[in-house]
């Protein structure tokens, strides 16, 4: 598996500078993290986890795509290597890296397991998902629980003993979660009996751990309809005394992708359950997981286009097929490398480009959930709306970008990337789910244009606006063309959004059939931001160097070019966005269901 | 299997007027057909090809795909049911419906073979390669064999009794098969002995047939390097005697998708060929299966697209999920169906136009090839040219386009888009590898503004461009609105190619850089031409229908409502090409190899 390291640390300590970020926080809420993480800790956490993903994960990617999952009578067994990995993950103590002290977690900022988890999802995606849903059912449970249900479920799940699931689909309810039957009737002891069918919950049933938590959304007998009579449950696989509840995996799914990762139906038969906060709140606390979920899959969407790209680059360079249009440039050779093609090149620079400035947005976003969370009192409203704005940004678009991202990966192997032992064609099917689980595309989108934008009146992006013009101050000197782009691309949004909005609030159909356009041209903005913050701190750097070399650095050149490319051949995308939002609804809504389904 | 009938029959009928057509080929030709097929000929075979297609190969699809191919000792077994298929195809006398009376086809114009392939693609995409493989075998020999080889081959491959395979890539030959180190060293006899090792041969070994007519690119001893020295070998696996010729499958590929189909390691060892036309003429020859099979590649990408089409616009008739943001549009069920957001409209409307447009596409090529290959000797150059221009558009651009529309339709879906079960993974699977074989999007891209436009002065484009102009005479009365795009898009894409051919003359890098943008630019614009007479004849059918009743045909109303959406919300997609093309190719070439790839 070859590391993102260079890149992580790039971006950690030039680009955000997460120590100063640290250390900021810690001046806000005094004794938050103990000492802050400075550069060392940080760098040290890197190590271990580039050895942890290099070592134990990235060698049961493939043999796990290839086994899959399998279920005996109930059980299910993880492909060979996984409970093992887990096992040592465990020993790290990296379950509990960043839980309550109180409960045995170690307290460290959130963002610090953002870069653990971008580690091993870059070497094992399905793997990874494993621990990566515990932690919602921590978030969960640490926001709304009960003191005797944190005292009974934190300290397993921050050693990694147990792991936890969301439970929320059902087979009629998916984006529609309001739609849910199961049903929850509360006992004379206040325990609740849980009956019903979920179903695609991953990590639903395995042999990894000891027990399984799983947070179940379920309906009282005199809920209200809809999401409005959603209640949370923690239903555990064990019951805290040990007895075997009455939940059991009825099967699991034979998926395109992520194999290695169990997605389970799950029947719940008058099974235990407890009541986490008050009955009928369940959506909002189901959104405690379910944002931090988003932007996992965000990274989950970055990490394939990263791994896919570190593959694809070696075979561009290794891999000879015809000549340089311009002349052999390797004329010792049969062939050139298929690198000297300039449509290679875009093919790895638009890689480049969207894995790169991908993690950039998550690392900023990670910064900016450490600032929702701990930053200063004032900051923190601030804060809480620009992650809310963030959130589907990140879920939405880099999913999208992310699965351009391994097809491209696929084109510069040709036919060797249609054959699954290069490992390549296995990047597409685990990056497919992305685009569809905890929120498709299309709500996401709904989510950003309709809560995030018309519900605040655009409080998030306005926000997020200023701290663009800031940056494009800074560029303004070092990179004027950049800076010049950014400006009238973050006054065009701005403008765009106003006028979406007004036609959007005469009519429900404009905000439907724009919201997808819309989140997409947000993402090329947004990306547009974090490529000018690294460009800016690739020139400085460059500059720095220039003092002391002869030669320029090719990493800073790289990502200088990078971020030019992305200026000059991605980000004009936006405008066919806008065109398509400025073309309103009624080529979609004007014409009946018998003519659009006349085929 | 939805079946996609009525959608053919109007482009055959009504916008295509093929049995006019044949007509026409006819007048120019006498006793080219004997009696040209008339509309009640094709309606005959369009019903037969529907029946084969649902009963035979439909049912097999998904279990091709589950099964795959196996090889035992050498010996390769197709998944249940393939083989009985192609014996119910061979009765039906399929395999020579095209080909010379001379020696046992029927002599029919190619484009009713289209239709069938087009019926039996969207049923099973695997399945219909073996087949469509004889297919390149019999024009090869057509085209460049000796007397004595037609006569020894071109009955049994026009039975189906034997199929045909191309044998062109290498382990280090793909895109440039000039690299291709296959030996054959003429005998006594004349007879040649070919050795070497040929990969990712499709249908190269298999259980359906009694014998495999391998068409295999090899080299002299002093042979030039490169594309020059290439000669063309026909080399059966049973040879003419009924020795097994020593040609043999080392293994089969384990591949992303087309399971059913086998992808061969075909190993030869002084195995018997015979050599096709002259020594050294290879690559002349091989274009003639090649451009044949492109235009088939572009096919399956309208195929697939097709096949989700279908299944997914039932599914987002069916499906119930939230309400429309507009308030209930079912209030009587628990939600409405999905079909009912905007965005969800937007994706099926995406795929009708990509699957119906391509079809279009498709079927107007395919005539272009019978007048290329029948029609009046002054109208034959014409033709060629043509077909020349549009074969990269329709391979590049509609297996881009299929991948894209199948994707939609998983994305419809949602979760359950993800599971094997539901059959639409498959096609994205499926439909990964038309991006590639024959000739990747890249080569397409090359070959389309390199060969097509460049070395022949924008011949085949102008002669398109013509074509539009009419086109949009006839139009500029029932739609004006349409005809004016049609008509600025007309005039944009030959200045495009006008200053694109000029900076590519000075900067072979302006080619390399421009090329992928330009096809997908072209293809924008080839469809823009498609929907415009789709278009039209759905006005005038409109028209007359409204003579006799009272409210419109909804399929007639469907498709001019995909037109319009063709227009207002795909087509402007061109402008970002444009601006890419304009963009030059400094962001991707002024970056040394260093830079670029230092991650």
């Amino acid at each position: 598996m070859p590391s993102s390291l260079k890149d992580m640390r790039f971006l950690i300590h030039e680009v955000f500078d997460f120590a100063g970020h640290y250390q900021a926080l810690s001046r806000a809420q005094p004794g938050e993290f103990g000492e802050p993480p400075d550069a060392a800790l940080i760098d040290a956490v890197l190590d271990e986890g580039v050895r942890f993903s290099e070592q134990e994960l990235a060698p049961i990617n493939r043999s796990g795509d290839e086994q899959g999952c399998r279920i005996e009578a109930g059980e299910v067994f993880t492909p060979t290597g996984f409970k093992e990995a887990y096992a040592t993950y465990i020993e790290l103590g990296w379950a509990g890296l960043i839980g309550d002290p109180a409960y045995g977690g170690q307290g460290l900022p959130e963002s610090l397991s953002v870069f653990l988890e971008d580690l091993m999802c870059c070497a094992n995606m399905a793997w990874t998902m494993y621990p990566g849903l515990s932690r919602g059912a921590i978030n969960a449970l640490n926001a709304h629980g009960s003191e005797a249900q944190k005292e009974a479920f934190l300290p397993k799940l921050l050693t990694g003993a147990w792991t936890g699931t969301m439970c929320l689909t059902e087979p009629h309810a998916g984006s529609d979660v309001g739609l849910a039957k199961t049903r929850a009737e509360v006992g004379a002891d206040g325990r609740y009996a849980i009956t019903g069918t979920k179903i695609f919950i991953s990590a639903g049933e395995h042999d990894m751990a000891a027990n399984i938590v799983h947070l179940v959304l379920a309906r009282t007998p005199d809920a209200p309809a809809g999401t409005r009579g959603i209640s949370m449950f923690v239903v555990p696989k064990f019951d805290l005394d040990g007895s075997r509840n009455k939940v059991s995996c009825g099967s699991i799914e034979n998926k395109m992708g992520i194999h290695g990762n169990s997605t389970c139906v799950l029947n719940f038969d008058q099974a235990t359950g407890y009541l986490v906060g008050e009955e009928n709140q369940g959506m909002r606390y189901m959104f405690t997981m379910m944002n931090a979920a988003r932007l996992v899959v965000g990274l989950q969407g970055v990490c394939l286009a990263q791994a896919a790209l570190h593959s694809s680059m070696d075979y561009a360079t290794e891999r000879l097929q015809m000549r340089s249009l311009k002349g052999p440039v390797a004329p010792d050779k049969p062939a050139d490398p298929i690198i000297v093609h300039p449509d290679v090149r875009r093919m790895l620079f638009t890689q480049r480009a969207i894995a790169e400035g991908g993690r950039a947005l998550i690392y900023y976003t990670a910064q900016t959930a450490d600032r929702f969370l701990h930053g200063e009192a004032a900051d923190r409203e601030r804060a809480g709306s620009l992650l809310d704005f963030l959130t589907p940004i990140v879920k939405g678009m880099l999913t999208e970008l992310g699965f351009e991202s391994v097809n491209e990966a696929v084109q510069v192997y040709g036919g060797h990337g249609f054959i699954r032992e290069t490992g390549i064609e296995q990047h597409v099917r685990d990056a497919r789910i992305t685009l569809i689980y905890e929120g498709t595309t299309q709500i996401q989108a709904l989510d950003l244009l309709g809560r995030k934008i018309l519900m605040t009146q655009g409080k998030g992006l306005l926000i997020f606006l200023e701290e663009i013009k800031r940056v494009t101050e800074t560029l303004r000197e070092p990179l004027p063309e950049l800076a010049a782009v950014l400006a009238a691309t973050a006054d065009e949004w701005g403008q765009l959004t106003l006028e979406l909005s007004a036609s959007a609030q005469q009519d429900m159909d404009a905000l439907g059939a724009a919201a997808v356009d819309y989140l997409f041209y947000s993402g090329y903005a947004a990306l547009a931001y974090c490529w000018a913050r690294v460009a800016e701190t690739a020139w400085r750097a460059q500059q720095q160097h220039r003092q002391d070399a002869s030669e320029d650095d090719p990493y800073l050149a790289g990502k200088l070019a990078t971020a030019r490319f992305y200026f000059s051949r991605l980000l004009p995308r936006k405008d066919f966005h806008k065109q398509a939002i400025e073309a309103g609804p009624d080529s979609l809504v004007q014409v009946s269901d018998d003519a659009l389904t006349a085929l």
